[in-house]
């Protein structure tokens, strides 16, 4: 009973208008388990080169996320990601990317992964990411991410890799560019139409929307008065989410509602240093009183409007 | 104990890519008015020339809106406005604006006006803003609203303005620009420093957000699969919001975060059809019913995490 997720281990180089850092440990596995440790047991599925050092191995180490299908190749790099940020911090803008040892990744599970309860199927290439589902297929909920560059470039694989899970997870812009729809609304129910039960919609600082065929739930972005560094913020907010879910029995709507409350909390932890500086030294009274915050700004009592009991006039 | 609009009454012709409407009643105290009656008794201060029929009276006369500081110039023509949409509903291109009476327009309030309990300064010069909530020392809650225009030509005017009211009612595009701060949550914080207790920031299509020095309510818009005519939203808003609370003996932030909701169902109503139509023949179970939807795209069980009572590890 555990959660996987395949992605990138990557060293990310960031600037933005309020510092800049070299290198630090990036990549969407990277983001998402340090995320989904505070919550569940995770796995990473993924390949480092020789760079790959001590240093980082000790935070997986330290946050209990599993290792053991992180794949080493002692004569490659690992992939490499460098991007910088002006005052709008929505835009990330890619100065270079080197995948390195990651252009060959071949995703490669062993016993204990395919056991798996809940897998996330990072921003990987779609082939790829089918190749994993269906490698585990008893899993009890899969989730995907992906990003412009597989809408524009492999499209139909994307579209049967969608059709096999059950929870698709992207940002508005996806949404309306996967389905040529500017409505977000008719947009959802099209995914939706596509197979998954459930389609998360991220909008950044305006907050994040869950879909299914019954229901719509939206909630705002937790408050901020800066932001430092949005680098792996959507998966700082899947680690949340599917770890969340993980340490759930029911896997029903009301436990989805919870996790989308306690993926935002981790998302606006990440925004607020470089990395993953601020998510790793995380305390979970910290993570609880942020999702009493998510209570007290979205509550409002539900008495219907009378004239009878009211009324000026 | 009523409620007071001070603003523009107009004829509006609107193009949208679903169609086209070469005249009809629109103007912020319309919008506003015929919102607000469903909740409590409303009188307009406004301008209307000659051109403003039996037929435009007969629509304020059916909801109950008092009319008798409407004023008539019969020689005068009533202020136009001419705007369209294209597909990015969310931006209205003016097309042609002829103030006509409006003009001349000086706020002349009579004694019974002089007693409301609560006002609403619409989008006007904010001179005359002032001058109308001067002219009303005791009332219990005065809110404003504004726009770019006097933002830009008449910004000391209107802080002073701001200075005087209990609740700013703007959208966050016009927040920014009045501060000229980026980041939404300092931009709130700064516009309360001036005086209000409260500010609303509308949102579009992401919801709006109640910002008071202790707290903080930010909800989504309610979900529409598609926008016809967007003319009016925000008044028609503001019209949910200060009618909803004139109907309330205590104006606290529980009333105003139901009235919040209030607010957006009305708004949501409005943009279904061309200007004020869909408005004008809601019912009391419509609204309560999207007032219910609300709650239920909102809610979420507040139960914190604990490795203890869940965990697979």
């Amino acid at each position: 009973m555990s959660l996987l997720v395949v992605g990138s281990v990557a060293f990310d180089a960031v600037e933005t208008p309020f510092g800049k850092c070299e290198q630090m440990l990036g990549g969407s596995a990277s983001h998402f388990s340090i995320s989904a440790s505070y919550y569940t047991h995770v796995r990473i599925v993924g390949v480092v080169g020789g760079d790959f050092s001590e240093a980082e191995q000790e935070v997986f180490d330290k946050h209990g996320v599993d290792t053991s299908d992180l794949e080493r190749i002692p004569n490659g790099k690992t992939f490499r990601w460098q991007g910088c940020y002006d005052y709008d911090l929505n835009v990330a803008h890619t100065l270079d990317t080197q995948l390195n040892v990651f252009a060959e990744f071949k995703p490669k599970l062993s016993e204990d992964s395919r056991k798996a309860r809940l897998v996330f199927l990072g921003n990987i290439q779609p082939d790829l990411q089918r190749e994993v589902r269906e490698q585990i297929p008893n899993a009890e909920l899969v989730a995907l991410d992906t990003m412009n560059l597989w809408i524009e470039t492999a499209r139909d694989s994307l579209l049967r890799t969608i059709k096999g899970v059950d929870v698709v997870i992207i940002n508005d812009a996806e949404a309306r560019q996967l389905t040529g729809i500017p409505n977000l609304i008719k947009a959802a129910k099209t995914i939706l139409s596509w197979g998954p039960r459930a389609l998360i919609v991220k909008r950044g600082e305006y907050g994040a929307a869950l879909f299914t065929t019954q229901s719509y739930f939206a909630i705002p972005a937790y408050p901020l008065e800066s932001v430092f560094d949005p680098t792996g913020a959507g998966d700082t907010f899947a680690g949340g989410f599917m770890g969340y879910l993980s340490s759930q029995e029911k896997l029903d709507e009301a436990a989805m509602r919870r996790a989308m409350i306690f993926g935002s909390v981790m998302a606006s932890f990440n925004v607020e240093e470089f990395g993953t500086e601020r998510v790793r030294r995380l305390t979970h009274e910290e993570i609880n009183d942020r999702f009493h915050t998510f209570k007290k700004m979205t509550h409002f009592d539900e008495i219907p409007f009378s004239r009878a009991v009211t009324g000026d006039r």
